[in-house]
């Protein structure tokens, strides 16, 4: 294990931190821009280093499939290989093997899946998935868990919970006997020689409080570097999201980093920033990004709308990013209805830009105290939103 | 007219010079890169930057059709509504009509088409060309003229070059009378207030040297600040297209600028450089990246190929650009065979800069006498590049 998490400030249940990793510092809380097979889509490595983005996360089943771990284990790790020089975390493919696979099955061992790109049949354990992700060599690796599905009920969640627990067993053991095998810890000279990554357990339980804290504790008593809570954002009502997530934090060490797994919008993630969560994730800025849906300090807007052809005002008037710097939305509006490719690239570039000075905000607002006026404003926003929408 | 050339040196029939145009001196011979739809596809403007280009294409066949020129003018002309603040230069559309439309009909008055979009029916005549392009506001318009087929027999290339004569004598007189009408010639307090754009003319005659001849004679009597020789790279042998080049050049006046439309692959640019063209300007950079094919030191490679899946040596070793400086072929091969949006803006970025680089190298060996070794360079790559391809 190499991780630390340095606790600068609190503010209710938030905390302002620092979590030091193998590759990076990553100030929390934190928001992880997703980079599915090896590209947070359609952005150069340097925007995201231009954003201060500390940590990106790279999908271990689509990297699995293509270009494969041992490729990516032969290239350096998936550092290297990418060319990211920051945090990573990985995934631990239970999600979408899950998530992608009709036909999947399930066993005490572990789960038979068919790729989503050819059809083949593959296998992953806790032991497979440990392997995987050493072979990535992320500095955060994740327990390979069950994502229990919604609706599920009491029988049906216990059994997937209990699954998770012993998987998270399995992981645990099999990724300590094997951590030192990732490629920077194992390259002779390497600044990072003998450091090591680092695995984090995964709360599952479903929508039922009790079961949550159960699996909460039992993690605990095995004795994860830090926690992550898992099965959410899966269709479930957003007031059972953020019920959930309270009802989860208080069992798991305050020390640790706590990671909320893909979520949410900007009033969400400030939400449970506020509750306590370190770090958060969710390919929603740059899916959204993709489909013309912006994210600003006035709330969301689609680009594609006719309103905006002649508007020469930028996406968002009070944004730093170059985007907003430098683009207007009649011209954002003509790139995304001509198809060019370029609307992809300054979208996503906008909204990442966005949820990283959203987290910005709220770690300044933890400093200065001011985290429930921040906290007003973004729901104020989001219900503004919700309501044109409606 | 707002132009210069100023011709630094020359070395043999190749010069070295700058063009002053209202927006940007342009260090020629320079290679344009094409932004068909106020766009240079996949790349962020300030990439261009950076990579010095000082002159882009619009189409304005493109631009009439989305988001319509009277839109673009409202919004300050093309140069503000993309963001590019630097020299541009738009076709006639009329390439485009011929190329993208089976169903044209051409009169004496012009040609009636259908948008390739929504089948829809428009009319351009030389007079609405120079509209559209006024509006446009690019720092050179082009004369709209008939892009003649290939191939052609001699009665059928004199009655189109006759047409084009017609419509180039056209266009010169209502580009003159109403140029002062482009946004920033227009516009109050500008800098660039009373500057005008620019009108070339173009060469047409089919691949009869004679007629070539008499095409550009008969221009240069109309008198335009530069030429542009047009209806090359239309489906006929290389040979030939360096033979028409050869034919027309010696009739164009050495203190204008000369053009040549849509050309070519690296060593085609030198030659045609080295013959004594100024600019010239081609998709085959930025198409050919997003499918994969990339232009090097060493010849042509296609990113796709198996071989390049482990290669962590960067796309070409001596190749200055940010894509060659960070990224590997490893990486850049998963990118491309994942689908990422990232390939089409990586592999853009490096063949560009390898052909702006390439007329860096010209420019340099005209300014060092070393011109006649570098086009032996570049010919022997290209033959070896047709060879490994044969």
């Amino acid at each position: 294990m190499s991780l630390s998490l340095t606790i600068h400030q609190t503010s209710g249940s938030a905390r302002r931190a620092t979590l030091s990793l193998p590759h990076a510092a990553v100030e929390t809380p934190a928001f992880m821009p997703v980079g599915t097979a090896a590209s947070v889509k359609a952005l150069p490595q340097h925007f995201l280093e231009e954003l201060d983005a500390r940590i990106i996360l790279g999908n271990t089943y689509h990297l699995y499939l293509r270009p494969g771990h041992e490729l990516i284990r032969r290239m350096g790790g998936l550092h290297r290989f990418m060319s990211w020089p920051r945090a990573l975390l990985t995934d631990s493919g239970g999600f979408q093997v899950f998530s992608l696979n009709e036909l999947r099955k399930v066993s005490e061992e572990g789960v038979r899946f068919r790729s989503h790109l050819d059809g083949s049949s593959h296998f992953f354990s806790p032991e497979h998935s440990m392997d995987v992700q050493i072979a990535l060599g992320a500095d955060i690796a994740m327990a390979f868990d069950e994502c229990t599905e919604y609706p599920a009920d009491r029988a049906r969640a216990r059994e997937s919970l209990d699954l998770t627990l012993r998987w998270a067993r399995r992981s645990k053991d099999h990724f300590e006997a094997h951590c030192h095998l990732a490629p920077w810890s194992a390259r002779e000279g390497d600044a990072l020689t003998g450091q090591r990554p680092n695995l984090f357990g995964i709360v599952q339980g479903g929508m039922f409080a009790d079961l949550r804290r159960e699996s909460a504790e039992r993690l605990v008593e095995m004795d994860f570097p830090g926690y992550a809570i898992g099965g959410l954002s899966v269709g479930e009502p957003r007031a059972m999201t953020r019920e959930i997530i309270a009802a989860t934090l208080p069992y798991l060490p305050t020390d640790k980093p706590r990671y909320v797994m893909g979520v949410g919008y900007p009033d969400e993630i400030v939400e449970y920033a506020a509750m306590g969560v370190d770090m958060m994730d969710c390919v929603l800025p740059t899916r959204a990004a993709r489909h013309g849906l912006i994210f600003t300090s006035e709330g969301r807007l689609n680009i594609k709308s006719r309103r905006f052809a002649e508007d020469q005002g930028p996406l968002d008037p009070v944004c730093p990013c170059p985007v907003c710097g430098r683009y207007s939305r009649a011209y954002l509006r003509h790139l995304f209805a001509a198809q060019e490719p370029l609307a992809a690239v300054l979208n996503t570039l906008h909204n990442l830009a966005f949820y990283l000075d959203t987290m910005r905000l709220v770690r300044d607002a933890i400093e200065l105290g001011t985290l429930p006026e921040l906290l007003v404003r973004f729901r104020a926003r989001e219900n503004a939103a919700a309501a044109g929408e409606a």
